[in-house]
């Protein structure tokens, strides 16, 4: 199946898996090469530029599949709270709870950028950057939700920053202890965290 | 003032901030003793087993020091709600908001474990565990403030992880956007989640 993926997408998406899975300083050209079944010299044909610009190419992958996966789930249901309640409830099955990394390295799941962002914050400032518009991207299709539920611009502006900090330290946590319950724990409370500020 | 710190915990806390700021990966063992101005060959004469020993001392050290905070943090507001509302504001202060890697390699200050969990989930266990240990030990704190309030023990451990996480998430994100305003906003949805919660 992969002789239908062209080379330059099979690299990226190779370098997303790695980048996500084991950073952006573990990860080695070399190992994206192998892992992408490319021809040696096709990494730089592609990324003149190397491994930096390969990174921006996978944040971007990441953001955008990100985005138009929770703009579809948030319009599967009218209510904001059930419905963004429900989008992180499947997003613990994104998670890869692969008990070793050969079964994570075979999967197509794209999660976050939050091991790159965490890893760039204060050495690159292009890769922090585009980090952070990702999240704010995300953030958007919240805030979008919630301001058509009837939340002013204010209010969804924070709930949405809210619910991205739950759902990367839900990632975090749920990587860790190699479990999808922090998923669900956080998905349980935003019907609180979302009918009490729209009392306000 | 370095003077009065040992040799061996001069590379320890030079190992811990290094690890937070640019992670387990990217931090080289030379840097480690250049940062801590450690005599060559004391790393191998304190950790003869190398970078992971030391990374496993260094989250041992974060995971004590946080811990502690967030006890003293606790016990000085009685209501559970306000008390966490107000550690995790306090924690804003903890975030290196440095815009340079300089200024945050100076700071003493220990966060968190996050980005070394990351890194390592896939890949060493050891690393792995003691992170998973380090949150387990932090969610035990807000558990046993929220057990003191009235909540259940049931409740209380499914509230603590979604405390623990919106903070783990809180860092991610202000560490992208150089801001700590997802401090303050996770901070604030916390009387909401406890609130709620606990009526039923």
């Amino acid at each position: 199946m992969d002789e239908e993926i062209s080379t330059r997408d099979r690299i990226v998406r190779a370098a997303t898996r790695l980048f996500q899975l084991k950073g952006y300083h573990a990860t080695g050209l070399n190992e994206i090469l192998r892992e992408s079944n490319a021809p040696k010299g096709s990494l730089y044909y592609y990324f003149p530029n190397g491994k930096e610009e390969l990174a921006l190419e996978s944040i971007e992958l990441t953001k955008v599949f990100v985005e138009e996966t929770i703009r579809k789930r948030l319009s599967m249901i009218e209510d904001p709270a059930e419905s963004i309640k429900n989008a992180i409830q499947e997003m613990a099955d994104f998670i890869d709870m692969a008990e070793n990394e050969k079964i994570s390295l075979r999967s197509t799941k794209k999660v976050s950028v939050n091991l790159v962002a965490l890893e760039t914050s204060s050495s690159n400032e292009n890769l922090r950057k585009a980090c952070e518009s990702a999240f704010d991207a995300w953030q958007n299709v919240y805030a979008g939700k919630l301001i058509q539920g009837g939340f002013t611009k204010q209010e969804a502006k924070k709930l949405s920053m809210v619910i991205q900090s739950m759902i990367e330290g839900a990632i975090v946590m749920s990587l860790t202890k190699k479990s999808d319950v922090p998923f669900f724990e956080v998905a349980e409370v935003i019907p609180s965290i979302l009918k009490l500020e729209n009392k306000n």
